[in-house]
């Protein structure tokens, strides 16, 4: 149930020391091969950290050895100090590993605008490289956690190979993508294009359809090795069929766990013009922050949704749209519908549905409720 | 310091009854002219209330002898009735005042999605008619009061003729626009075509320059209307200044009494490349959940405010970017700068200074920190 399901990867996690916690915070994920295929996505934020440029730079070839992680420290705007600290991080790691820093992959998540401190750092490199096992996803997974209270790792098996993960992220969940590092690692014997194309579009529906607060990261990184240690080919429909379902369920892990939330709010935009109408819509209501306190508050208050469903550019009539919450249709035709007061709110669990009558398209995003819990956490955070 | 400060306007706040709280709720403002020149600025929400569609049909011959204005109730998404109950209290206003129906403005404030009880609303009208005092308009300003702490006013003087007006909006305070309500008047002479184009330039660096929350609702409007009644005439350019004084004025005292907010924001975006990328700039910091939720921590986490900036389109370099925040350079060229623990956060004014180092242009957007007053305002309001 984690990057080391699939055959071929090691994986460790370990302490370094640049938690204050005491917590893990170095991991290691490495490829054994005998392919060593990688694909990633990154961040579209133009202020990205040090290890996004790196890493970018790293998988223009589509080959990756080994990816190292580690929480406590972003290494965001740090400027040049901060590139060489990821250089150093990933020569650091290729020599442990006996690879190329060339193909080692660097991941950073924690405080933006501070730089780490390489000694901890290294050290502790040195010493996940020494506690890399084939066992080890678990460990991997609990040292990339920064504000998640739980560890997020899901894996699916298939006919003798499989596709495993991990990922970390609570807050600045948007699109695309959000202080997120994910990685899937599989064993399926397939191409780097194939792996690459099957990323993109798992995560098109799964991680970029997630939007806890609004808020993009500088460092999100969802990053695919294939190790073709199973020695069964895999096309790429059903490659991309089982990293989707892989991607499905770590993000909704990752909403389950978003910092501070009472609710996760699965809102469904049906009979959209288009794909993209659909998500310019879901988007809106995702973000609008009175809609997500009136969840917050146990308060059905459609009224909210349309006045963030009026400011897209959406095709769609005013007074044609629908509106039900948790299956109460509280908005017929644009106005007054059932009684809000059907409306059940205690339940974790919110499902929001706006008819456009515009289309046929449908589109689905996550996000969470606004809550005193996430002001507190979010208020604190690097104090 | 009012809308009856300028010659020509009488004004009136009564209760009605649409409040539970008992609180003035149905205002007047009259024009008895000599002239009747008016223009209005609405909401882009696509899904407008009912009074606002009124309105602007109202606005089309740049003509209104009078506004009705109610707290208590949006009359938003509410159908066909919803428009019927507008027309009724228009044609009421009218008929109590002598007028036009086509003359007279709506404008409605409260919660979306419920019907406005027409009795009470229309025997409030009744009321009002007969309050109308050439002193009233601070009674007005009262009545337009929703989650409002305090009634907004403001006047400006010049030689021989003044402006003055009325706001109210607590929340959904963003471009283009507010849950805001704003009358200006005045008594200069001048036309209904320069009235329109002074208003618009005037909001256009006022009210549409505050974002306390990012939620734009159904319901705005501000309406200038103007007498003559001084006699003397102004032109177009002494107009604008004098109305955009009194919406700067007003302007701010919305974001002074936004709900649960503890610091009112000022994001200066100096050296953009144009007036729009400033604007993205500054609304996407203004929009951040993360950077709104730390000054409300009184800490300065430049870090969220670059992450913000490198989610825009704008012309910069992430390398050359600096920020400022409360005059402590925390940010030079896209890295650590001055210590962050310099910045002292304990004033309600907060200034960040951002500089891209792309242009010559430059754009100011206030905002505010993000509450736990605030969750509590918005997660309870409707119930």
């Amino acid at each position: 149930m984690s990057t080391t399901t699939p055959a071929g990867f090691r994986a460790s996690g370990v302490t370094a020391g640049l938690k204050p916690s005491g917590r893990r915070d170095v991991a290691l994920v490495v490829n054994d091969g005998p392919d060593r295929h990688a694909a990633a996505v990154f961040t579209t934020n133009r202020v990205e950290a040090a290890p996004v440029t790196w890493s970018r730079q790293v998988l223009t070839d589509g080959r990756a050895d080994a990816v190292v992680l580690n929480s406590g420290g972003a290494n965001a705007c740090t400027g040049t100090q901060g590139f060489t600290d990821t250089h150093t991080t990933a020569e650091h790691t290729a020599a442990a590993l006996d690879v190329s820093a060339g193909d080692v992959v660097v991941c950073s998540t924690g405080l933006i605008g501070e730089l780490l401190p390489m000694d901890t750092l290294t050290a502790g490199v040195t010493v996940a490289a020494g506690a890399l096992d084939e066992h080890g996803g678990a460990a991997a997974a609990e040292a990339i956690m920064t504000t998640d209270t739980v560890a997020k790792t899901a894996a699916v098996t298939r006919r003798g190979w499989s596709v495993g993960g991990m990922a970390k992220g609570a807050g600045m969940l948007a699109p695309a993508l959000a202080t997120m590092l994910v990685v899937v690692t599989t064993d399926a014997v397939t191409s780097a294009a194939d792996l690459d194309a099957a990323l993109k579009e798992a995560t098109r529906t799964t991680f970029d359809r997630i939007d806890s607060d609004g808020c993009m990261s500088t460092n999100d990184t969802v990053l695919a090795m294939a190790s073709g240690a199973s020695g069964v080919s895999v096309d790429r429909a059903d490659l991309t069929g089982a990293i989707r379902q892989v991607c499905a369920d770590m993000a909704r892990q990752l909403i389950g766990d978003a910092e501070g939330a009472h609710h996760d709010i699965e809102i469904i935009v049906r009979n959209a013009a288009s794909q993209e109408d659909g998500l310019e819509v879901a988007r809106s209501i995702a973000r609008n922050n009175l809609f997500k306190c009136a969840i917050f508050g146990r308060d059905p208050n459609w009224g909210r949704v349309l006045a963030a469903v009026g400011t897209t550019r959406a095709a769609f009539e005013p007074h044609q749209l629908d509106v039900a919450i948790n299956d109460v249709q509280v908005c017929r035709a644009g106005g007054v519908g059932q009684d809000r007061s059907l409306v059940d709110l205690e339940q974790r669990e919110v499902r929001v549905e706006v008819d456009l009558h515009a289309g046929a398209e449908e589109v689905t995003v996550w996000t969470n409720d606004l809550t005193h819990d996430y002001i507190h956490e979010n208020s604190a955070y690097s104090t």
